[in-house]
C-alpha cells in the first residue's frame, strides 16, 4: 500500500547499507560499515517529515488528523487513575499485535540494520493505530497492546475501528514488507493479532505497579483473552471473541476457530467456565473482505486494495485547519530540548 | 516463604472478600460486596507500609535497600537515549517472566479481586526484582520485563542478581502463591522465566517509537531469544541461554532443554544460523538448587529453603542509614498530590 513506502524505504535503506549487502555485492573492497550520520540519517526520515507522506494524507482524507500527545500506559480517559486507589468501569477494545519470525533478522543483518528495520515496523503500527483513534498502550519489541475506545466514543464505533486499523496494518506486513523481505532471503516474517471487547461490567480500569513502575491498565477477563487470541491466531491472521463479532453487521467477516483444517470442536471456545454455562467463542476475522467493504478503499484492477487518498474524497479541504493545529508532540519535544 | 507473608496476605484478602466466598459461606444472606473502602483497604495495605515488612528487612540484610525512582521504559543508565537518535553498545541480561494460567482467576473471582490479586503478584514482583538491583523495564499484565546490569555493575554480577531474583521469586509462586491458591480451588498458576545476556557488541540500546509513545529499549537477539526461552519453559522453569551458563561457575544448575523427556535433539538450540556456524544452545535453570547454595538463604529441618532476615546476617546495623534516606518514590509522590 502507498501510505506504507516511506516506511518500506527506510527498510529497504537499512537492508542495503547493512554490512552483510555489502560483502554480497562482491566489490572487492572489505565490508563497509554505515556511518553514524548514514544511520541518523535512515532513522530520521520518517521524523524530519513529522508523518510519511502517504500517511498524512490518509489521516486527512479519513478526517482523523494524528494526535501524537499519548504516552504509554496512561489512557487519556483514565490518566486521572494514575497511583492512586481509585477504579473505574469501562468497555475497552483490547489489541495484542505480534510481529512473528522477526528474529530471523538477525541471522542476516547486524543489530543496527534490525534497529532501523524495527523502528520503522513500529512506526507504521503507531502512525496506523493512531490514525484509526487506537491509544498505544505498551510497545513490546516489535510487537504492540493497544487500546480502542475511550469516552468519547461508542463501543461500536470503537470495534470498528480496532478492526479498520488491524486490517490495514496486515495488510502492509502480510504484502509489502513480507514481499520485499522474502526477496532479501527473509522468510516466515507476519503478523498475528488477537482482538476482543470487554464490556463496561467487565473491565477495570485502575493502577497497577509502584510509583512510576506503574501503568494505568485494565483488569478484564477480555483484556486476557485477547492476548490469548494472538497465540491463537495463524500468520498473518487475526482472531476475536465473541463480543467483538456481535458488534459487526453480518456473519460474512467470521468464522469459527474450530472450522480450521487443524482444529477440532475442542478450539471452539477460547474460554469456558462449565458451572456458570460461560462458553467463549473465537473466531478467524476476515480481514482482508472487510477491508475491501471500507469506503477509504478502493480496488485496482488486479483486485487488489488500494486506499483512497484525499484527492479521491471530497470535502476534505475543511479537516485540514484541524490536522494542521495537531502539531505532533515529538518535534514539541525537540524544540524544547 | 516469610517475606512474601504481606503479599500472601492481601490475596487471602481478596478472596475471602470477594463475592463468590460469601455465597459459598451460606450465610443465607444475598451475596455481599466488598464496599469501596474495604477494597482500598486491602489495595492500600504494602502501600502503607512502603513496602512489605519482612521484604524491608530481607533487601536490609542483603544491603541493598530499595531504589523506587525507577520508571518504566527508561533505564537510569540509557535515559539519555530518550527521543534522542542516539544509540549505544552494552552488555545486558533481559529477563520476561509470566504468570501462567491467571485467567483461571475468573473463572472463581469477580474482577475486583482479581485486580487485588495481580496488584499484589506484580508488587512483589517489582520488589523483588529492586532488592536484586533488576531494572523494571515492562509490566505486562501479571507478567514482567526485566532488565540487569547497568554501567556500574560487571557483567557477570548481574548475571548471578538476575539468577537469585529469580529463584527467590520463582519459590514464591511455586509454593506460597501456588498452594494457597490450589486450597481455593484455582488450579494451574505457575511462572514461566526465560534470561539470556547480550553481550556489548550484540546489544544496541536505543529510543524505540515516537514522542511518549516510546521507550528506552534493546535491540539484540538475545533479548528476543530471552523472550523465545520464556515460552520454552515449562511450568515454575526457567530457561536460560548459552551466555548465562558460561557466567556461572560449575555446571550443577543446568540441564539441556533437550533432555527433557518430551524433547529431541531438535531442541538443543534455541536459534542457529548454519551458514554462520552459530549454534546457541538453551537449557533448564535448576533454581530450587541455585537458591539454597546463596549466602542469603539456609534451610529448615524439612530441607526447604529459608530467607534469613537481618537478626541473622551480621553487620547490617550499618547499611540501615543508606536504607531510611532512600524514601520510596510513591510516598514522594503522595506527599505532593
Amino acid at each position: 500500500m502507498k501510505i506504507y513506502d516511506d516506511y518500506l524505504q527506510i527498510i529497504k535503506d537499512a537492508v542495503e547499507s547493512d554490512a552483510s549487502n555489502q560483502i554480497s555485492k562482491g566489490l572487492g573492497y572489505p565490508a563497509y560499515n554505515r556511518t553514524n550520520e548514514q544511520f541518523k540519517a535512515i532513522l530520521n526520515r520518517i521524523e524530519d517529515k513529522e508523518i510519511a507522506s502517504e500517511m498524512k494524507m490518509f489521516s486527512e482524507g479519513l478526517g482523523r488528523p494524528i494526535n501524537y500527545n499519548q504516552q504509554l500506559g496512561l489512557h487519556p480517559s483514565f490518566a486521572h487513575l494514575k497511583n492512586t486507589d481509585n477504579v473505574e468501569e469501562h468497555y475497552i477494545v483490547s489489541v495484542f499485535i505480534d510481529i512473528k519470525g522477526s528474529t530471523n533478522l538477525f541471522k542476516k543483518f547486524d543489530k543496527e540494520t534490525n534497529f532501523l528495520i524495527t523502528n520503522a515496523i513500529i512506526k507504521a503500527g503507531i502512525h496506523t493505530a493512531l490514525i484509526f483513534g487506537g491509544y498505544v498502550h505498551r510497545l513490546q519489541g516489535d510487537g504492540m497492546f493497544l487500546y480502542f475506545g475511550d469516552e468519547n466514543i461508542e463501543q461500536k464505533k470503537a470495534v470498528e475501528l480496532a478492526l479498520q486499523m488491524i486490517s490495514v496494518y496486515t495488510h502492509f506486513v502480510k504484502n509489502d514488507l513480507k514481499e520485499y523481505l522474502l526477496s532479501q532471503g527473509i522468510e516466515n516474517i507476519g503478523v498475528r493479532t488477537g482482538i476482543d471487547l470487554g464490556k463496561k461490567e467487565d473491565v477495570l480500569w485502575g493502577n497497577s505497579g509502584i510509583g512510576e513502575i506503574s501503568e494505568v491498565t485494565t483488569c478484564s477477563l477480555h483484556t486476557s483473552l485477547a492476548s490469548k487470541m494472538q497465540s491463537s491466531a495463524v500468520r498473518n491472521g487475526v482472531v476475536v471473541g465473541q463480543y467483538v463479532k456481535d458488534e459487526i453487521l453480518g456473519d460474512d467477516f467470521f468464522s469459527l476457530v474450530c472450522h480450521r483444517s487443524d482444529k477440532t470442536e475442542n478450539d471452539r471456545y477460547i474460554y469456558r467456565i462449565d458451572d456458570r454455562n460461560f462458553y467463549y467463542t473465537q473466531y478467524d476475522f476476515n480481514w482482508e473482505k472487510y477491508l475491501k467493504k471500507q469506503n477509504f478503499v478502493a480496488t485496482d484492477f488486479n483486485g487488489n486494495p488500494i486506499i483512497k487518498l484525499p484527492s479521491s474524497i471530497s470535502s476534505i479541504s475543511a479537516l485540514k485547519p484541524i490536522a494542521a493545529i495537531n502539531k505532533p508532540y515529538f518535534n514539541e519535544r525537540k524544540n524544547k530540548t
